[in-house]
């Protein structure tokens, strides 16, 4: 009836055929035997950064104070871009220097970061150039996990080099009702950058000729009808009752969405 | 080298693409740093709340005494349908009360029902109208695997108010040798609702005037041929040695079985 | 903050729609509560035991000594393949006697071999035909883990009676430039059997007449070119920068790939 020692969460695009999850966690137990680790899912579509930044930014806040990010999508394996681990509001992030950090950077407040750059703390001195998720990534945030501090793990690097994505982490404030499709689920709810909150009693959405009207739940409409709600990430969302809206309105990523207040 | 308090098992529609899982397992991580969380499935698809209550059927009994089983496949979320939590065997269930507990009350008994509506134990006051899994089901399982007692989490309701699926739970006690495909796996093979026990030496099944016969397992048939089986879960199946039932007879639940004796 | 007493890892073709492997867990749950499990993959593909092979060579090495590996891709379960444990290296590995064990027998030295026909330690003395997985890997390899030792598990099996695929484990050592495909990833990456040893500065492979040039790493070529490149598994293996090289060469396995020093 003990805590584990801490949290790592894995974040990936190796999807569930491979062991290849299995071997991050297999180079965890082997160095932190008393860590425990939690799947945020390996789902992400390959290379997909951008996708891979709003599910860490959606799953991140609801972990223990102290929980360690494990970010595997990484084009860039083996080339210049730069291993690293971050402090950001209660929780570290470790994972490549892409873009994947958009998201939680943009919620709350880096207080640390460094450059992946000192191999004692890797799997091994001489690292593969296509899984640095088994030869450094999983090995640093296990021993940061067994109490490394993060400044030894490697040279500190100033928070305005890191990599970020254009276009995902914030909205022009002088437009607020101006907005667009930033991330579709397994259900093909389309989650939108318009922010769910100080809503007036009735507003929709209009989304490719469409008026979607604001309900409060899924089931206020009839099966297969279109429904806008407040999404539970803070963001108004499209979905279908019982149904599939990415299907339905053929809607994509990228995809402009409005909003008006009647 | 100690156990975990207790073990929370999941069972979701969820997918594998985002992160929800992981969220769960977050916020249970954060109430019950001690309890275990297993998952039992994330592939149901959307909505399927029969084939939900069919897995949780096949697989709740084989957890240790008073693990808990949370099921999150709640398409009726935000509305007026009912959170529950349920005392049914050894172990306690918590979920929609929209059906997807049929399987297992057809097996053990029903010892205590609430609902859940004291939002002391939810993770907010104010709960998402699209995600209950994280807002209200997670937060209580993780506060019951820490010892609060289930009549605390709600209000008692009457066990014959329960929500319960239409020919799924039990058959046709004098016609027990007709029966219907309840389920599909993942390897294509049929699940009927035809119990598999007291078989006489030779039997078959009639499936789509097809007459398949019983055999004592799948290699007992050469490689590409029908074969029926008492299968591993009570009811006799029907399967292709080494191939897919479902697309080899283009089957559906729901598709109609006669059981012969010879 | 204690170890787990053991790491059980799971290795499947029990997919990710039912509740199967959540089955397994459960069962060892109630026999070994202080274990941990860990998923190596449950997507391999219904009854591809060269695949788990392969799967399972790749990943064993890297988990703490004294892990047992349960390994459940089993079309031949109830027939008459023997049930094995095998105590290989500093692991364990558990499953049926059908050549899932190759790849791994041909990496490391096995100790001890024993048939697992000691009803004592499964689930049930009566174990049904089609969940052996259920019914006696899991609950042996639960055993086994808590401390009862591999000869009390079953009776003795001389090393070479054991089933083992055929020309998977070895390359003919005369030419050692010819090789094949031998697993394709969920990138799409082409893992051949030739190794990443002692490589020349300059090197290319050569797959249906297409002369793919040895690189450093993925994105040393421009994105949608292929790039063949030593494979942190040992092997050279082929890739499109951002592609899907199994897509984009419409590569299967067992596809021969030349090796040229130029």
């Amino acid at each position: 009836m003990t805590d584990p020692s801490a949290w790592i969460t894995l974040l990936t695009d190796f999807g569930y055929r491979d062991a290849y999850v299995g071997i991050l966690k297999g180079v965890i137990a082997q160095i932190a035997p008393t860590a425990a680790t939690l799947d945020l899912t390996h789902g992400i579509p390959p290379q997909d950064i951008a996708l891979a930044s709003w599910q860490l930014q959606m799953a991140a806040s609801h972990f223990p104070p102290g929980t360690i990010h494990l970010v595997v999508v990484d084009p860039g394996v083996g080339s210049r871009r730069r291993a690293i681990a971050l402090h950001i509001g209660p929780h570290f992030f470790i994972g490549p220097d892409n873009g994947v950090f958009t998201g939680v950077l943009s919620q709350h407040t880096l207080t640390e970061a460094v450059c992946l750059n000192h191999p004692e703390w890797w799997y091994t001195p001489t690292p593969s150039n296509s899984f640095h998720g088994r030869d450094i990534f999983a090995p640093v945030a296990a021993h940061l996990s067994q109490g490394v501090p993060l400044h030894r793990l490697g040279t500190p690097i100033p928070p305005d080099g890191l990599v970020r994505l254009t276009g995902f982490d914030s909205q022009d404030p002088l437009d607020v009702d101006q907005g667009w499709i930033q991330a579709i689920d397994h259900f093909g709810n389309l989650m939108t950058t318009l922010p769910a909150m100080a809503l007036p009693p009735t507003w929709c959405l209009i989304l490719k000729d469409s008026r979607i009207q604001g309900r409060p739940c899924y089931e206020a409409v009839p099966p297969g009808t279109p429904v806008a709600l407040g999404g539970s990430h803070g963001y108004l969302e499209i979905a279908i009752n019982g149904g599939n809206a990415q299907y339905f309105f053929q809607a994509q990523v990228g995809d402009r969405v409005v909003f008006q207040a009647r």
